[in-house]
């Protein structure tokens, strides 16, 4: 298919099948059963690649760390890291994952506002680049575990910068009233270097600042780029403090519905580079080493979610408009992200043509509750009917993530798809699953 | 403690510990580990055993089934069972814990707006009390496979009665929207009387009517009663169809914060069956077979987490306002509540009395994400510090049944406490728990 929204190997076939990786949708359906997580390998590859490619070269390489909250696998974890990139972390649960997959720990940053002092304790045993630390709490805290082990932990301090992105629209209002990041402008920031510098068992490599998710344009990096900047000249002037590092978060947008018109990955990196360098010179500072870490980006439109569907009814809302609701085998429990965020979802029929009208549509899941939405809005033909297969686009990122068995549903499996071939990258729970850890059962 | 937001076995000890169904939280954290969900095993049943005390005696008793999707383990459904309800499930997972709970299926009803037929025919088969319907659709695929095995399946028709109920406020309009119902107004539910009457292997046993959720008077509940009374009169006139059960549904509402005041059980008891017997005489039908499905009403106050703090945070907002925020060892992956229905909970500490100022806190997770909230606004002392035990109050619904592995958290224990006893209901999850199903591990 030519549309962005879809994976990079899906195609319509002539008979309205949709082939995923070289796969029919409807033979994986069939074998795997539904709802169904189907990975197109090479997408998850190839964009990774990409970010590589755009990102790390020439005179001011980007390191890419991939956001691994998004869509965490043993497999994905060394698909990405076979293209090239670190991986980011923000649980000692991910950093199993990560270090299973065979990633080095030089190539593992650790995140997370609370970290366990297990998860602290892993972090220095296993010599990850950078705990990135955003509180004077953790600060000491990881100072004190490093010290009874003899050790220096290199940590990044997360700011906030007075910045929060999404989409089309950068907010430069002081958005401090959140629980990431040490404020610039209140004096936090200067106050956890002021810590770290004179904390023995720290290694202070640098900061960190992120603005937000799904950002489409260059803009909101700008604003907080010129504020880091600047502090990082502070700090340098004030304390003879020079930063070796500066990562810049991640949050590049994907398009999920027709209209989403996101910069390209190549065209992105080149605007950060440019900003970052103008800014560093401008505040009088040497360009640090850079990273940035994408997640979404990387695997959220590598996934189509297979759902067979169910009940379909016409619904009269008002007398001139009728809302057709099609019900399918899953729910808010494999993607919570429409009735979480108010999400955006693009999918289409995938077991054969249609030529009835199309109509204005909302998937719904088999939750038993009234917010339980998959695609809030969408065109369907009239005639889809229990047992057609719909598929639904760009469920690569804080899909599987953010999966639960709500109402005892278990949750779906997960298959990669690459050249005609799939395979289970993580099994459907079963029925026994759900219950194993219930006492009484 | 008297607070009726606390489970019923819940005191605050001298020493500032709480104490929860004889038992200190400080030893529950001890010895289980933290996040934990503790359920005070006689407040569930003594709610259970109110809820059939108000409900089921007199003239027009009502049978309560217990919503299990709010929180259901297999002990959980025995004691709620034991108190003399049925339940009520929404797929085939919660049907086989009520199974295993050894609830017999005439006591079980199923609901679902889009049943697999994996569901229907479990239903048949276990001899469930009703399958709740709402669709032409499942209508007609539910008698297909009653007529494939020789039977004839119970059946409820859900109705809207364009009535949404929340809180103080009833919204008497056409709320037709939504994935739930058959709409009175606009004919559908006349029509599916007309194909369940003529299907011969559905026994229409009658109307379903649900409003919403955390519903604290009556006022609701009577004008849908009002309507669904009507409705059936009309059948009754038009088809000769006289309906032999009614049930209204669940929601009724529970205090999370200091302010919440819902009618009392009995109250609201009393004034449902007054509502039902005036609307059905004035109607001139007999009053049906009665029931309701309280689901959050007879969990939702009887369970507490404890969570140990981690990071705290002096946030300077503005130039006149100071949030703390308190970090614990869970977060959106034990309670998504408060980031998906910006849902209100009351919190206190556990482990000690502190006599510092309180001020403007908000309690979050160790997720990466910055909508990981668990307890929005909230007063607590300004020494909460790293080792605090924090307890979250009315995390019985909808929070563990809602539990998922974001940033590969692994999902709290749940454990009952009764008479200075404690037993696991749920044990914790491992590591090891989640790589099991990743082929690649």
């Amino acid at each position: 298919m030519i549309d962005a929204i879809w994976p990079r190997h899906a195609e319509r076939l002539p008979d309205g099948g949709l082939r995923l990786g070289g796969c029919d949708a409807r033979s994986l359906a069939a074998q795997y059963g539904t709802p169904l997580f189907v990975v197109d390998e090479l997408d998850v590859r190839s964009r990774a690649a990409e970010y590589k490619a755009a990102y790390d070269h020439g005179d001011h390489p980007f390191e890419v760390f991939y956001a691994s909250k998004a869509f965490l696998t043993v497999a994905i974890a060394r698909w990405v890291h076979g293209a090239g990139l670190g991986i980011d972390v923000a649980t000692g649960g991910e950093l199993a994952v990560a270090l299973r997959a065979g990633i080095p720990g030089e190539q593992i940053v650790m995140h997370g506002n609370n970290k366990s002092r297990a998860e602290i304790e892993a972090a220095l045993e296993h010599g990850l680049r950078a705990l990135v630390c955003d509180s004077l709490d953790e600060l000491a805290r990881i100072g004190s575990i490093a010290a009874e082990r003899g050790l220096v932990a290199p940590v990044m301090l997360r700011l906030t910068a007075g910045v929060e992105a999404h989409t089309h629209e950068a907010i430069a209002t002081a958005h401090e009233d959140q629980k990431f990041g040490l404020s610039i402008a209140t004096g936090m920031a200067a106050k956890a270097v002021d810590q770290a510098l004179g904390d023995p068992h720290i290694d202070l490599r640098g900061f960190h600042s992120h603005i937000g998710s799904q950002i489409f344009d260059a803009d909101g990096f700008e604003i907080a780029a010129h504020r880091v900047a600047l502090f990082m000249a502070d700090m340098a002037r004030t304390r003879g403090y020079v930063a070796d590092a500066l990562d810049l978060g991640g949050g590049m947008g994907i398009p999920y519905v027709d209209g989403d018109d996101p910069l390209d990955v190549a065209e992105m990196a080149h605007r950060l580079r440019a900003i970052v360098v103008r800014e560093c010179s401008s505040a009088g500072i040497a360009v640090p080493r850079l990273s940035v870490e994408p997640g979404r980006a990387i695997v959220g439109s590598s996934t189509v979610t297979l759902y067979e569907v169910g009940v379909v009814k016409q619904v009269q809302v008002s007398d001139d408009f009728v809302r057709q609701y099609v019900a399918v085998d899953g729910g808010m429990s494999d993607n919570i992200r429409t009735a979480l965020y108010n999400a955006d979802y693009t999918a289409a029929l995938a077991n054969r043509v249609s030529h009835a009208t199309a109509v204005p549509s909302r998937v719904v899941g088999k939750h038993c509750e009234s917010g339980d939405i998959v695609v809030n809005n969408l065109q369907l033909p009239t005639d889809v009917r229990a047992g057609d297969l719909l598929a639904v686009a760009t469920t690569g990122a804080y899909c599987w993530s953010m999966a639960s068995n709500y109402n005892n549903l278990p949750r779906p499996a997960v298959i990669a798809v690459r050249d005609g071939a799939s395979r289970v990258l993580i099994r459907r729970e079963t029925a026994e699953d759900l219950l194993a850890r219930d006492q009484d059962a």
